[in-house]
């Protein structure tokens, strides 16, 4: 059973709020008042699990609060702030007075504040809940897509998961590459952008294929991608023309970049934000009748994603 | 280094945002509109620290997000919503089931909806992040006590930490002392009653005389406390009369009793919710310029609270 299944099974309550948008997008919302809708998020990180066991104390902190923010990108609001729940192995003050920095310097850059937090003894692992703003109705949600509407993908995939692969066979990833894995980017100014812009949005966390699946099924859609439209960085690129295995990209998660669903009459207007925002926005496909994923290109296997259970 | 120091030395960035209370009540503060104001705190429980290994489901659940409404209903807020971060060592359906359900059945009884969640493997552990609203200008906070205020404590304390002492000595604790450390009843009733009755008020959690200090601290005041005064259910009283322990009730903690101090002109309308409510509220004390707390009664032992670090 994988964690959306058991998210979905054993905790999808029906909601006796009709202001609540629960479990099942990259972030709930609430609305509290006439014009605002409030969303959050919560990410737990796991050491051994999320991030090696030698990462330092600022790459993990700014990794715990950067796959929150995407999901606040992912939704187009706009990160206001964000509590902690610490565990730690045990008390080191250079640990945590680097981790708070690290913490510190990323929540500065997107203006999120932190309000609130626990400290608990146990293995390391890191939650953070991130609370952001939207205007209300305007979220980018995962429901919906259009027919037709054209398929695109922030800046490059694949580049954390070739690295997370290189780190499991020893080989120490390229400075780019371990960039990339240990200090995503999180996109929320792309994603503000492309409120009343796309029509649907995800962060690429679990895997390309995987995230746009969540989209097309709560969209009741299909798509259809281009291989070869896949924007993919050199050192990507080499790697699947050496050894033919897409799913570094198709399926390797932790890029947390965008994926969205735009409508040809917006297609301008995405235009000027890719110019606006200096960022590579990719054309990957389009929005079908036809469920599920067609993918255009000679790669037939069937990626498999991670798993917690 | 405790849990306190720890965030105050490493977490308590100056904020920029002037809208803000952060870490160091039992909720953050923040403002949303011209007349609400979001109350917002995280809880971790972790297995063997938080709760004994063989504590189940059902009550491992209720007490998770009992204790971090215990912390809304310190500030007077209203239960909204909540996240909850799961982590798992193993996939366990009749566990999750019946967790799930006992998380439900709480919820349900506050009216606070779960909104979100992520699911993880590892080493059981349970953080919750509730999220409650206020009246502008209205919470309950630790930092506006009053000289010559008069302490109150709802309920009995102490019954929590004497189940606790029980179990580590291999003692089964009565069925009555048990319901209070795993199923822990927090007063979110009392907490709303006591907005614009209490000057300040906080949650049980770490122990009465630990608790009471976090007031004193942030009002800047001392208190006198009478043993004699401190309310006991008959099973603490006659421990405490063979043991002559009183730290079970000073300083165990877990009873999400309220700690509040009331100025003399509201007296009369405490008795009226103590009546509406149907909870006893014993005057434990007064608030002094003096700082510390002076006991009054046969007891001048030091006790220890539990430290994480």
């Amino acid at each position: 059973m994988n964690e959306f299944d058991l998210i979905e099974k054993y905790f999808n309550w029906e909601n006796s709020s009709s202001s609540v948008l629960g479990v099942g997008d990259d972030c709930a919302l609430i609305e509290i008042d006439n014009k605002q809708q409030i969303a959050t998020s919560v990410d737990t990180l796991i050491e051994g699990v999320h991030f090696p066991k030698d990462t330092s104390a600022s790459d993990i902190a700014h990794k715990a609060l950067a796959v929150n923010l995407s999901d606040l990108a992912a939704m187009g609001a706009t990160p206001k702030y964000f509590t902690l729940a610490l565990t730690l192995p045990k008390f080191d003050a250079s640990w945590l007075l680097s981790f708070s920095k690290s913490l510190k310097t990323l929540a500065d850059k997107y203006g999120i504040v932190l309000v609130g937090g626990d400290t608990t003894k146990g293995s390391l692992s890191i939650t953070i809940n991130v609370t952001g703003t939207i205007s209300k109705s305007k979220a980018l949600l995962r429901s919906t897509a259009q027919v037709d509407d054209h398929i695109f993908v922030s800046n490059t995939v694949g580049d954390a998961a070739l690295a997370w692969r290189q780190i499991q066979k020893n080989i120490t990833p390229s400075e780019q590459l371990l960039q990339r894995f240990n200090m995503p980017n999180p996109q929320v100014e792309l994603g503000r952008a492309l409120v009343e812009v796309a029509n649907a949005c995800i962060d690429i966390s679990d895997g390309l294929e995987q995230d746009l699946m969540h989209i097309l099924k709560k969209s009741d859609v299909g798509a259809s991608i281009h291989l070869s439209d896949i924007p993919l960085s050199e050192e990507v690129q080499s790697y699947i023309q050496q050894s033919q295995d897409w799913c570094v990209a198709l399926a390797g998660g932790d890029d947390y970049e965008l994926c969205f669903s735009v409508p040809v009459e917006n297609l301008e207007k995405l235009k000027e934000i890719e110019k606006k925002l200096g960022i590579k926005l990719s054309r990957i496909g389009l929005i079908t009748q036809d469920k599920g994923i067609e993918r255009l290109g000679k790669f037939n296997k069937k990626c498999s994603s991670y798993k917690h259970f």
